[in-house]
């Protein structure tokens, strides 16, 4: 496994752009509401970093050398996905955060009806979206599919509600874990999945990719996890410790910071060891090795 | 057009069953968590008539005479996308209604994030049920598209952005028509076109099914805002009278009450006239034709 640090700079240099123009193109195409179009296009692009589509176009790089426009419609559908799930936790009955990427969410812009009505839209763009985009008929219809069910009620809605219901009990590890896996670990398993399928990856592969998926997506809520107990409300763009006050279940809070962090070399550790395995069947690893480096803590410890 | 009064109720009688029993299946094999599970229960069995699925099913039935169980899950995955609907529509920060047939409202009975989330579950679990029905895939794939285009920002979701923003100033015919469009026509519109699409009809008979949805749905608002004028909170299982008190843009309110009821008949007149025309094509619609029976008015005057 060679890294290059360049690597992924110029990869993201390249293709982030080019996932927010489709964004902007597709939204700015509805024939919708001003009103609910410009709540739509608030959250999308108020700054978000377009880890889940990089990480699926990164997948699909793994796999052959050339991405065309289509590949990338894919990869940004599901930043219509990402950005409804924010929309709709932020709302007061859910999390009640008044700041996300250090701008006022939704509804402190819009109103809470707006901003129900701007996630259920983009949740049922992103469908309307992918099944027009120009792809092979099989390939959509597993990508179609594979969305579902990792934003759904078997996906990423199911962990939202054991982590609402779980505010009201402490979790051990393993329903921690589980609440995790729905919540923010679904939609990265499918940036990973959707990457193997378009680029046509054997179930061997596929299988390996997915692994990486879950534990990068495993070490993403360990590290959400931390910051919000290290970081500052600056720092972050939204607000802090508030997993503490609200006896959210955490990482921190279940094993103590220092194991926490433990435990996040150890997702890290394990998401390696899928890229050696990956690496062993021929498959080019540096991006997908460089974006753990996603998990840096900064701060000293 | 030959009209057989007995006709629809033996079509209902014998598909509605069938259309509940899919959709208590499909939701029991979801690995959700238990509430939430029940919460999407609760509302998809709270004792809606499956308006839109048998008006799917009667069209495929005025196209060719057998009718199989993918077609029913087809028929079934739009009542999903309703019921949704008819959860976020209850939630305070928008139509804030405490009774739906005659029971207290989702977030009555689960509170508030627990509603916001059912309705984002039965939403994508739709997508999720269709994209694995087993049908034709470039069928499955038109069907997915035309939901998804039905159901979000350029359809319903927009009609419903329309109808509380429109709260707030006195709409135009046009412009209520335009709302409503949206918030109730577009989905009813996507039950004549799925219907159409799995039965093959050609353009024309496609086009025109898909009209007389239109109008259909047009008398579906206009009947549904003259009982809320006309009827009991009993009759209706629903708070009534509320579209007065609360500014609503209505037919009533805005051409009176004995021009909205010729408004009503001009429109059942015009999917009449649909049907028609469908029927000099060789379409059988009887079953259509009985549908529009829904929107007598039994009050009198």
């Amino acid at each position: 496994m060679k890294t290059n640090k360049q690597n992924l700079q110029a990869f993201e240099e390249l293709y982030r752009p080019q996932i927010d123009q489709v964004l902007v193109d597709y939204l700015n195409s509805l024939k919708s509401n001003a009103s609910l179009k410009k709540a739509m296009l608030y959250s999308v692009l108020a700054g978000g970093k377009r880890i889940r589509p990089i990480l699926m176009l990164a997948v699909l790089a793994s796999l052959r050398d050339s991405i065309n426009k289509s590949e990338i419609e894919v990869a940004a559908s599901l930043e219509l996905i990402h950005t409804y799930s924010l929309i709709h936790d932020d709302l007061p009955e859910m999390d009640n955060d008044d700041l996300r990427r250090g701008k006022p969410t939704n509804h402190k812009v819009f109103g809470q009806a707006l901003a129900v009505l701007a996630g259920d839209g983009l949740l049922t763009s992103a469908f309307e979206w992918l099944s027009q985009v120009k792809i092979d008929n099989q390939i959509k219809i597993e990508l179609l599919h594979e969305l579902a069910y990792a934003a759904g009620p078997q996906g990423m809605v199911n962990g939202q509600v054991g982590d609402i219901l779980g505010e009201k009990q402490q979790l051990t590890l393993a329903q921690l874990q589980e609440v995790h896996r729905g919540k923010t670990g679904a939609l990265l398993r499918y940036a990973c999945k959707a990457g193997a399928l378009m680029g046509a990856a054997d179930d061997k592969i596929s299988e390996l990719l997915c692994l990486y998926g879950e534990n990068f997506g495993l070490a993403f809520q360990i590290y959400d996890d931390i910051l919000d107990v290290v970081s500052t409300e600056k720092e972050m763009g939204k607000a802090v410790h508030k997993d503490t006050s609200e006896n959210k279940n955490t990482y921190p809070e279940l094993l103590g910071l220092n194991k926490a962090y433990s435990k996040l070399e150890q997702t890290i550790l394990a998401a390696k060891k899928n890229l050696a395995d990956l690496e062993a069947e021929g498959i080019k690893t540096d991006l997908l090795l460089e974006l753990l480096d996603y998990f840096e803590i900064k701060e000293p410890r």
